[in-house]
């Protein structure tokens, strides 16, 4: 059994605070400070170019992919982290089309994270080949395909309901259709049990600012599944990417692997970051992590539903349908989750109604579950919401 | 004239070493450690997600472009940071192309940076309309450009020899031919004085890791010429190019001005370095940097070719033909280089022959140039390169 007690040491929380947004952005590691003054000082410092060498910061991009390769189900060799995740979704989804040349459909839903959406447009308008990019209701994707489509491009887990597709079944479809598929899994990776080899996903991307905990900004990774790899041309053919960066030659010739999946110079200070945030997973079963997370969420939706009787559960009722996540509605979400975070309850609020709550066991717990509803139940029964202050929108929301 | 002691002195140089090599990577600000630690710890650990607001995480990747435009003669509001500089490429010829739709070529260089020509590569590739792309001679580029050419995609600098090429002069003969020109930076932007309002560039390109001190694996940045933003269809539709990120629309429509270049979530961390870097080039002139800079490399050309005869110069001897960095050729190139890093002297090797040295008056005098030219002299007098383990190649050269 995973001891949350000692996974939750390792991060730090502030004083006062609920934290239900780890679905956002991950707290703070405790040791990720000092392993990032390491990598400056003693690295960066001390070995200026050498660390590319003597650091092994070159291969960190292999390394951290096959940590969180084993909490995805994918095998040794298969994951590579760099980039942001909009630039991986356009990477799988170029490499996905490559695949599929006789096809001209692009599925996905309305479910989906916009700026995946937003990087198939743009790619699919730069490949100007008569592609549609078809965006069907999330009810509506299995049915959805067939053998007009080209890629099957989703998230797993509703970036605002935290509704979950089912992978195997979605993909096991796919395949039978001669579909290639893509999925995203930014809400899923450390929120779930992920199986990629045993769903047979083709490509799958993900970020690590969320349930992984590596930092506002932290890269993104991607998975090609081994069938795959060798065939792949990749579409942002960096030197990274070459079988040979240092020879300098004027011809791309894809490196072996996942390694053709790597683009520019890696972010070497995120990933020290990154690499300490992944050390809290050591000795942590998924299985676990999804039992627990499933718990708490239940328990604040029962909470929820009966203290605060003006929120409508926007999020399946039933765990094995939805991913970390719990989204309740209110014409007004947007001032109550800003009465809520004045308050110290931090979750955020997602257009046009949604308030959203994400369910971290390495370092939430019951206690916090129940503090946070005790505070919004106040929020709601003195509709402390109701404030000038609370209406006024940030850039970011 | 600009204080270098003051400059000097805001860098960690390690005992022992003298660093000809700030053109791959640049030494560390000593004040970049505790930004970082600050950033992690008062504003990811305190703040978490409301970091984004309230410390200004999202407008960063402009101040950080304002920060570098001041450099490179860019207008406020005309760079933005973010990805890499593979990705930056990529980026910027998308968009030249689509400016320029009735032609099929991209005339670039054989001195470009490899990652320039993979990335288009791949994209010319995934475009599939015929194009072509153009690889001439660097002495070739200026007569090689006619009315055939859709984009000139140059490096101003060549990563290898240091030739330099002429910005202004090329730009307006590209101009004339109705050609639109993507500048590379990488090795010039705090290396010497760009112009790019001057010089009427239309898209620019670079990383901050090299003569701006960022850190390994820093981001990148881009420029748009003003006339041209307003007409740039991105590529790379990110959300965070999007008109409005957090309205979470399913269809891209991109963000006013320079913001439609930015993509995914930026990199906090990395920024904060790149943040703490850039303060180094406050009271600093380029002109200064660039008079300086000249200097020390023509003393160490003169005391070189002096002092080692066996090393053939490849670099431009005339300092206003050349970028911040001077090149010698020998056949054992990559063992010379080893012995020298063993040594102290730190510059690096380029694939076939060439030892690199660079020249980057923020942390670097005279003292270390012939310091510098001293251990040369050792180990060109006395073969101290002929030893077995200066042979053996690392992964990184």
């Amino acid at each position: 059994m995973t001891d949350f007690a000692r996974t939750r040491a390792l991060f730090h929380m502030p004083e006062g605070v609920f934290y239900l947004d780890g679905n956002s952005l991950g707290p703070l590691p405790k040791s990720a400070v000092q392993r990032v003054q390491d990598m400056m000082t003693a690295q960066w410092g001390e070995q200026l170019i050498r660390g590319w060498n003597a650091s092994g910061w070159m291969m960190q991009p292999r390394k951290l992919g096959d940590r969180i390769g084993r909490l995805i189900g994918a095998p040794q060799g298969t994951v590579v982290v760099g980039d942001t995740l909009s630039i991986k979704v356009y990477q799988a989804l170029a490499s996905a089309l490559d695949l599929n040349p006789s096809r001209r459909v692009v599925l996905s839903d309305s479910g989906n994270f916009p700026s995946d959406l937003y990087m198939a447009q743009g790619l699919l308008g730069s490949l100007d080949k008569g592609y549609e990019l078809k965006v069907v209701e999330p009810e509506a994707v299995e049915a959805s395909i067939d053998e007009s489509v080209a890629v099957l491009m989703i998230t797993e887990v509703d970036y605002r309901t935290g509704r979950l597709h089912d992978m195997k079944k979605l993909t096991a479809k796919a395949h039978a259709a001669g579909v290639i598929t893509v999925w995203d899994l930014a809400h899923s990776a450390g929120a779930l049990a992920v199986d990629l080899e045993g769903t047979k996903a083709d490509f799958a991307v993900g970020c690590t600012y969320k349930y992984l905990n590596g930092g506002p900004g932290a890269p993104a990774f991607i998975y090609v599944a081994p069938k795959h790899t060798d065939k792949v041309r990749p579409a942002l053919s960096g030197w990274l990417g070459h079988e040979s960066p240092f020879a300098f030659d004027l011809d791309y010739r894809s490196g072996a692997g996942i390694d053709r999946m790597r683009v520019g110079t890696p972010a070497v200070i995120a990933m020290a970051a990154l690499d300490a945030a992944m050390d809290a997973w050591e000795g942590v079963s998924m299985a676990d992590v999804r039992k627990q997370s499933i718990a708490l969420a239940d328990l604040f939706i029962r909470e929820v539903e009966t203290r605060c009787p003006e929120l409508t559960l926007a999020s399946p009722r039933n765990g094995a349908e939805r991913g970390s996540q719990v989204s309740f509605r209110h014409p007004e979400g947007y001032a109550i989750m800003q009465a809520l975070i004045a308050r110290g309850v931090i979750g955020d609020f997602r257009a046009p109604d949604a308030i959203r709550f994400g369910f971290t066991p390495l370092y939430i717990g019951e206690q916090e579950v129940l503090g946070a509803v005790g505070v919004l139940e106040d929020v709601m029964t003195n509709r402390r919401w109701d404030e000038p202050q609370y209406r006024k929108k940030a850039l970011v929301t």
